[in-house]
């Protein structure tokens, strides 16, 4: 069900980005900032953003441009971090530095970026309602900054303690989700109980799902991933599951070093299952979700509301 | 007289982005983030908008905010720039990715952008005016990507016709000037006909100060200028001195070497003097620059109007 409604709702996105992102003078920046969002994804951010708007008696035709926005935001931030991770592949394709270059590349971000505003800044709502959903989704990407500052700074600290990991990943991950829901409720009318409710959900959701993701990471095999299985432990990464390990004292050699051998990476995945790691964070994950859950109470029951809860469940049922 | 009201407004703007940029956790990114804003500048952009708001019956105090928001804009600019240009000096300071690496200076130009957009749906105005406004600056830092992304493209082209240049320019630096201006008109219930006049002055005096500033990186002595003369000469720019004198057949032996000996460059400057191009562009400048004063006429007479006409003669009037 919610499959099928999340490549239904994926089309119409996809349509919407063609009319709010026609390739214009100078051509070939268009062209490389559609790259990453002409390659798809999953669209669930702007999904979201208008399963909340009907779930707080709004129309979707209203809120595309929003959930447009939404998404242009979410790929400007990926295109950065590739460039920051210096990574080649995304989506299956090139990435926009691969491809353009390192300046292109942070000029295609940035035009992203304002697109973004100019494209919310011609919503359809009342204007003081249209001014705070401006202000919303600001903060959300000066938090995104915060984020992914701070996901920057734990890599080189070895003493992360798991509030600190909790905060960088609400406010890398989870603050865009929630605002996108929050961004529907305002533009709907809602009123502040109800879009304070979604931001909640969006934040407890987004937080889980980052979790869950992490515990994927680690888990799938390397055929079924399309990358190195324990990308993360090489890498240093100071994922939940890291974090609760290193607290019990548990030593995993692997960890930081980027030469790992695939024996090595084994070793550590097998050190992190027996120190009951990862189901410690596969169990936050599923709770985070819960709470998310629950803060949908206040909604009145509909469609639209049903769709979040299974989109919610969803997020932490991809096997890959 | 207009240097003095310069420092003056400077000093309130300095005053303002302490308030409205406070350091908080992650206190390092915005520390990064007040590094070129705390190095001082002319402020000419924020003044330019509190002049224009008070030139159409608004008053200062309620658009500081905007001229804020406005300079963190043109300053998140210069980051993301100095890193494009791996330049390591700006404002006789050590440039952002030059301090705090690569990738934390694409965040804190990415977080200046987005606290620009926080601060400015926070103006007092009429919300209405507000998404106005902001659209209107979202639309700019879109030119303004456009203009970068031509810029390093007509590098590496010998055909740039004067046209191109000056939608370059126009785009690259003109239209955070205008839309600064206008932006001080709208948040102060300007009527369409003043926002556009303000606007127009903004577009022609920008381009001239863009022409002008060209001419002044060209003849300005080293000792002056504070860097090596005719850099742009170095670098291939296609300046519009560069592009008259190509047009009419002249050969500049150092154009585009970046190793060209002192010599060289001595030369070709010689050169571009005796072709007339110097004197084409300088012209060309100050024709501009009266354009833009002329677009004011529809204004009633006020002291912020007459300082707006003295700042477009004084930005073609520095020596350095």
């Amino acid at each position: 069900m919610i499959e099928e409604v999340l490549q239904e709702r994926a089309k119409i996105i996809d349509e919407a980005i063609k009319t709010y992102l026609p390739v214009t003078y100078p051509d070939e920046m268009y062209i490389s900032m559609r790259h990453l969002l002409d390659a798809g994804g999953k669209r669930l951010r702007p999904t979201a953003l208008i399963l909340a708007a009907e779930a707080t008696g709004g129309v979707a035709e209203n809120v595309i441009p929003a959930a447009v926005a939404v998404e242009m935001v979410h790929n400007f931030t990926l295109i950065h971090d590739d460039i920051m991770d210096e990574a080649d592949i995304r989506r299956g394709f090139v990435t926009v530095h691969k491809k353009w270059g390192m300046p292109s590349a942070i000029i295609s971000g940035d035009a992203l970026y304002s697109k973004a505003f100019e494209i919310l800044a011609e919503s359809k709502s009342e204007p003081a309602r249209v001014v705070e959903s401006i202000g919303l989704i600001a903060r959300t990407c000066t938090g995104i900054c915060e984020g992914q500052w701070m996901d920057i700074d734990f890599e080189t600290r070895n003493n992360v303690v798991e509030d600190e990991y909790l905060e960088m990943v609400e406010k890398k991950t989870a603050v865009l989700f929630a605002g996108a829901l929050k961004t529907g409720a305002i533009l709907s009318g809602a009123g502040k109980k109800e879009a304070r409710a979604l931001w909640d959900f969006g934040i407890f959701v987004g937080v889980g799902f980052q979790i869950y993701d992490d515990v994927i990471d680690l888990i799938t095999p390397e055929e079924i991933l399309g990358k190195a299985q324990g990308g993360d432990i090489m890498e240093g990464k100071r994922t939940l599951i890291i974090i609760n390990a290193l607290s019990k004292g548990v030593t995993i050699e692997a960890l930081g070093k980027t030469n790992a051998t695939k024996n090595e990476v084994s070793v550590a995945i097998s050190t992190l299952k027996k120190s009951g790691s990862i189901d410690y964070a596969m169990d936050k994950a599923l709770d985070f979700v819960d709470r998310g859950k629950s803060a949908l109470s206040v909604l009145p029951d509909s469609e639209a509301k049903s769709l979040l809860l299974e989109l919610a469940d969803y997020m932490v049922q991809r096997k890959y």
